[in-house]
Parts: C-alpha cells; sequence; structure tokens
C-alpha cells in the first residue's frame, strides 16, 4: 500500500464537503480553506485531512512517504474540460499569414483551418500521433493539469476520427492523470462531403459512432454548432443519437454568432456548452437554473481577439462556470491551466477564487469527473498541486506568466517533483 | 581563460553585422540566421562564429566546455529595458479590489496605487529589498533575460530613493546579468508634497540627484509625464538637470492622456520614450526619424486593460520598437520577457522577426547596451538563450504560455542548465 502525509500546508484548499459536485453563481466566491492543514492519502485516494492541531500521529510509518508543505499552498489539480490536444502539427505558419495581413478565407483557400489539421493529421501514423500527443499532455501534468478532456475531430473520416480516439485511449491508459474522450467528428464538413452535409452526417452517425460506441473510444459527443459550420437542427440530430449511446453532449456553441444553439444543447441535457464568446440575453437565460455548464476559454479570445464570454453576468445569473484551455493549434496554441486563470480574472474579471473553483470544482463537473476530482475532500483522488511559497492565493492569477508550482501530485504520487518533495 | 564552444545550432539567431545599433521601421523584419551555426567564445564575449561547414576545427581542447544545439535555435538573450524590479511587496489585493469593482479613487483612498509601494518600501530594510529583487532577477534570468533596467520610483524621499539605487547596484554587482540603472525619483508626488510640487522637484533635482550623481548611482534619469503626474514642463526640467549629470532620459509618457511629452523628450534627446499606449499622430510624427526609441509595454496594456501601443504604425513611420516587461507590482506583475514577445505578435500585431529584434537589438539600445549585447555578434557578450527543439522561430510567440526555453547561457556560462548543457 503506497501512502502519502502532506503536512504544515499553508492551506488545503478547496476543501468543500463532500457530495457537493458544482459551484454555481454566488457560491463560486466560497473556497473553502483548512490552514496550517495535514492530508493522508492511501493508494491515491484522500482518506483524511484536517487542521495540523487534529493531527492525530501515526504510529506504522511503512511506505508513507511525508511531503513537508509549509508555506505553500496545496489545491486540487487543474481540471481542463475542453482541448483537442491530439493533433499532427503545430499552425504558426497561419498565425505568421494571418500577422501579414491575410485574410480567414485566403488561408481556407491555401488549405488553412480545420481541414489543414485534418489533412495533417490523415496522414501520420497512430504512433507518431501518439507520441506528439503525449509530450504536449505532460507539459500540461507539469503545469498542474490532472484530468484533461481530449476531442476527435481532425480526422474527419471514418478512419481517422478512430485514429484519434485510439490515440486518446491509450493517453488514457499510459499517462497518471485522468483522460475523458469526446467524439467531435461534426466539428468541420471534410472536403469529400463539401457538397453533401447529409452524406458526411450519415457516415458520423451510422458508421462512425457505432463503431466508437463498440470500441468503447468515446465518453461524450460534440459538434461545432456555428454559423458556417453545423446549424442547430443538426446539432440536435448529433445530440441525440449520442444519447441513444449514452454519450452527453459538450457542444461548441456561440464563438462567433449567436444562433439558438444554447438553448436546444439545454434542452438535451449537454453536460456543457463551450466557448460562449457571443451571447444574447436568450442565451443568458437558457442557461440560467439549467444543468449544463457553461466552460468559457479565455486563451482562445486571447489568441483570436474575439470578444471574451460574459463570465459576471453567467455567475451573476446563477451558472457554475468552468474554465478549460481550448488547446488546439488554430485557435489556442496554449494547455496553460495557470495562464487561463489569470486570463479568467484579468479579462473575464472574476475573483481568484471563482477562477479556482471554475478550473478544478467545475471543471471535474463539465468532464463528469465530480467525484473523483475537483476538491480536497476525503474519498477524492490524491491530485493536487503544491505552490512555490507564495504570499497569498489571489498571487496566482496576478503575478502572470510565472511558474508558481513546486510540485504536482497525481493519485498520491509525484507527476512533477520540487523542493517540497527533496 | 574560459571557452565555450556551440556546435550543430538549428540556427544563430539575430547574427546581424558588427557596428548595427539598432533596426528601424522595415529593417526590423530582418532577422539574420547562421543555419546550422557554431560559434565560440572566450572569457564571455563571441570571438568567432559561422555554419558548419565553415568551422575550422581547434586542437585546444583545453578548459572548453561545448554545447550540442543540435535542434535548437540560439538566440541572443532577452534585454528588458523598463521594470520597477525593486519593489516592497507585490499588490495584488489592489487587484482583487479592483475585481469586486473598487475604483481607482477608492484605491488611492485606501493608500493604493504607487504611494503604497512607496510606503511600504520605505519600511523595509536594505537587505530585505535586495534579496527579494535578487529572487526576481533570478526568475527573470531563467526566463531568459541576460540584461534589464531597473527604476527607482517607489522611494519618493531622499534616503529612500537612495536606498533603492544603491540594491539596484548591489544586484548590478552580485548578478551575472548586465543591470542598468534609472533614476525615477519623479514617479508621483510623494503624500507630504502633496501641496508643494515644486517643493519636491527642488529635493529631487537640487538634492537627490547630485546625490545619486556622485555615488555612480544611476545610468539614466526617468520622469512620469502624464496627466496628474509630471506636467510636460517639469518633465523638461528633470531632463535638462539629469543631462548636466551626463544622465540621459528614458521617460514615461503617453499611457493614459498625450500632453506633448513626447516631442518634448525628442527634442531634449531622450533615449527612449516608454508606454505610448495612447498616441496623437503629431506624438508619432514626433518620433520618426529622431533617435529616441520607442519602447512598448504590451503586459501593462494587458494587465490593466488599456489600449495596446500602436507598434504597426510606429514601425511603418520608422521607429526602432523595443519591448519591455515593465516589470512592476501594480500594472505589470510579470517580468517574463516570453509572454512579452506573444504580446506583442497576438495583440500588436508584431511579426516574429520584428519582436525578437525588439526584444533584444532595440531593446539593447534603448538601454545603452548596443555595444555588449543585443545580436549575436562577433566581440558582443557571449549571453544566449538555447531553445528546446522547437519546430521554427515563430512557434516562440505562437505557443504562448509554454516554457521553450532550455538553457540560458550569461558571459559564456550556464545561468540555467538545461538538456543542452547535460
Amino acid at each position: 500500500m503506497h501512502r502519502l502525509l502532506i503536512k504544515n500546508a499553508k492551506a488545503l484548499v478547496g476543501s468543500h464537503a463532500g457530495g457537493i459536485d458544482r459551484l454555481a453563481g454566488a457560491t463560486m466566491a466560497h473556497l473553502p480553506c483548512i490552514e496550517d492543514g495535514w492530508l493522508l492519502a492511501e493508494d491515491g485516494r484522500i482518506i483524511d485531512l484536517g487542521p495540523m492541531e487534529t493531527w492525530p500521529g501515526i504510529t506504522d510509518w511503512n511506505g508513507l512517504e511525508v511531503l513537508d508543505a509549509t508555506d505553500r499552498y496545496v489545491l486540487p489539480g487543474w481540471c481542463d474540460p475542453h482541448t483537442h490536444s491530439i493533433f499532427a502539427a503545430p499552425r504558426e505558419e497561419e498565425f505568421v499569414m494571418k500577422l501579414k495581413g491575410a485574410t480567414y478565407q485566403e488561408i481556407a483557400a491555401l488549405g488553412g483551418g480545420i481541414l489543414n489539421s485534418a489533412r495533417k493529421l490523415r496522414g501520420m501514423s497512430e504512433d507518431d500521433l501518439y507520441e506528439s500527443a503525449k509530450a504536449r499532455l505532460e507539459a500540461m501534468m507539469h503545469q498542474g493539469t490532472v484530468a484533461v478532456e481530449i476531442k476527435s475531430g481532425y480526422g474527419l473520416s471514418l478512419e481517422s476520427e478512430l485514429k484519434m480516439l485510439r490515440v486518446a485511449k491509450r493517453l488514457k491508459e499510459s499517462l497518471p492523470l485522468q483522460v475523458k474522450t469526446t467524439l467531435l467528428a461534426a466539428h468541420a464538413l471534410p472536403e469529400e462531403f463539401k457538397e453533401d452535409r447529409a452524406g458526411y452526417l450519415d457516415l458520423v452517425l451510422n458508421e462512425l459512432l457505432p463503431a466508437v460506441s463498440r470500441e468503447g473510444l468515446a465518453d461524450f459527443i460534440d459538434v461545432f454548432c456555428e454559423t458556417n459550420y453545423f446549424t442547430v437542427a443538426e446539432m440536435e440530430q448529433v445530440l441525440e443519437a449520442g444519447e441513444r449511446k449514452g454519450m452527453k453532449g459538450k457542444v461548441h456553441v456561440n464563438q462567433f454568432t449567436s444562433i439558438g444553439g444554447i438553448a436546444a444543447a439545454v434542452k438535451h441535457g449537454a453536460m456543457s456548452v463551450d466557448h460562449l464568446e457571443v451571447m444574447e440575453e436568450s442565451d443568458i437565460t437558457a442557461l440560467a437554473g439549467s444543468n449544463t455548464i457553461p466552460t468559457l476559454l479565455p486563451s482562445c479570445s486571447f489568441f483570436l481577439r474575439i470578444p471574451y464570454a460574459p463570465a459576471r453576468a453567467l455567475i451573476d445569473r446563477g451558472c457554475a462556470v468552468a474554465l478549460a484551455s481550448d488547446h488546439n493549434p488554430g485557435s489556442s496554441p496554449t494547455g496553460n491551466m495557470n495562464l487561463v486563470l489569470s486570463l479568467a480574472c484579468i479579462q473575464l474579471r472574476m475573483l481568484p477564487e471563482e477562477a479556482i473553483n471554475a478550473a478544478t470544482m467545475n471543471a471535474a463537473a463539465a468532464m463528469g469527473l465530480s467525484a473523483e476530482l475537483g476538491s480536497i475532500t476525503k474519498g477524492k483522488r490524491a491530485s493536487f498541486i503544491i505552490t512555490k511559497p507564495i504570499p497569498s492565493l489571489a498571487y496566482l492569477p496576478y503575478a502572470f506568466g510565472a511558474d508558481h508550482i513546486d510540485t504536482v501530485i497525481i493519485d498520491g504520487k509525484p507527476a512533477r517533483a520540487g523542493e517540497a518533495t527533496a
């Protein structure tokens, strides 16, 4: 049995009571902390915790790893519930073309965008895809991410979508962090179906989806519901088909235009609606009071210079906002959740407590991991960030662009060793 | 004699010819690279370099450190020509107050802002100030900064301004990176001179400046020329007094309003004008064709959510734009020049080549270090960034929020050791 004791933590942050699966509205600003805390984990699970004055002592030191967190905060590791971390290659050349003034249309005409990623991915071996994605996920773990959702959607064919999801499955099995997988075949219309929308949807829903389901390759289903991508009616078709296979929806909506996708997604019981940069009052109303989580992606807004999602309005209307990196080569070439936290506070005007809850508790809920991760709670996985000595929690988002993490623990074991483990 | 050989570099980036001291306008997009390069340094200076096919071989391997940079770029280390890296404490509590809706006036009434930093600094010992600033500069070196300008300006009294500059001098003497120091006593009007502007300027110019000059504590002089801070006429007084002591001007102008400070600074031969978030046509005209360098601070715009400086217009009009972090606790709590590079491309729309030149060659010029740093050129200091294996130079600003640096060399010696030094 492997046991881990963390003692003298400046605070155990996010020590929410068991049974809470999300924080909505005003409760998002509530981030319970056990000051001067201890925590005991066995075989990767938190079995007990409390302030040091309640530390019962221990007689059996056998196999006990002890970690002194004096002056350091212990936080739940980041959950990143929206990424496209499997891709063939970065697309910095398109970034430079845009800087030189190329329009979206010109880049698309030269083979850019999602279809660029699709073409490159189709030509890449499963092993090479796996290795490159593994390196990305290792970098994300180093930056404190302990759970990640990964979407397909750069395959856009039966074979290549399956290839992506098989790579995701290998990542899930081989890396210590939790991986959730999402079928996003309806990400864009592939070249060969340009004139045959119905044909592509038929392929996705009647061939790909059953195959994915048979192999158990996807936890969720996604669709890019947007002007020039998929219509609300098409999204509903996809969500209904996914539902029949037991896959909840996590959908891309309201990135560029508001076309009614949110109300429809809520109606279908989607687990999350993601992006939300362009929101009408009716979209917010549809979300408020629902169980669907709005997942915001501020690094995408930052990189594309599009509006930031209205986080304050969503919180004020009682939503359980989550944060994610949207890691992808076209619109958010970063998987750094610490920077996402800074963006959430500096640009979305979220309070540090709200942003931390959004990147832990609510992010876990947005990927179906509420029972496993998202808070420092008895019974959950022992997956933590241990900070360097920092003056306050608000310092984390405030002092942006610095590395405030000393140690990352996943399931009770160091995924990144620091001074606290020395 | 200590010697360093770097071989097999994917490219020696910024291998500008000797004698070039800045890149202005269209030439900023020109970033010469020696592909598959080697470089030899002796006692901290570059003595020769070229493509591997010209490597003459070496017979005397005595004391030669060899660094294999296969697949890695070698860049001139970042120069950061505008920081306030000496301060008593971070100010994240003001950041949170602002998130909660406090106005600038309310924060000032509660003792916030520059005067907050001044009050805290006055109560701090020189040793404690030194230690905290040293840790900040070490983190900046780790992120690739090999030269930094540091301003006073949180003292705002004879004693405390001298204390800050003495700390800067100790940093200069004890750390491997190049440090340039600037007297910024005219940063704000201290509490005790609220009703006596002339009295404070008299103290600064007739007591503090002579003392600073006697002790050789400052290379440059600075003043915050801005509505509610110091007028153009007061700035001119300060610049003239500095000039008489041999200190060139580096001034804060046009952050919030355009009041004619740029034309006046250019007239006085200021080395740089910094900020420039709010620019009139007349300000750009005054700069174009002058020797004064516009130093842009995009991380300040990002953090304060004020407009970004018009980098494109400045470059298009022939200016030699430089970049800096503005590291300070109130408006730019980061010293990460890699993130500044990303901000310069993503938000200021600079090309990667322009941004790299702005953070090396032109940044060196903005702090009087053209002969020492800013390019990979024979005779200059051997101070470099060696990257991790990355696909292209554009990847550096594009893949923001990640750590692309493997090794940092300052004056021929590793300031941060990585795989390339293993």
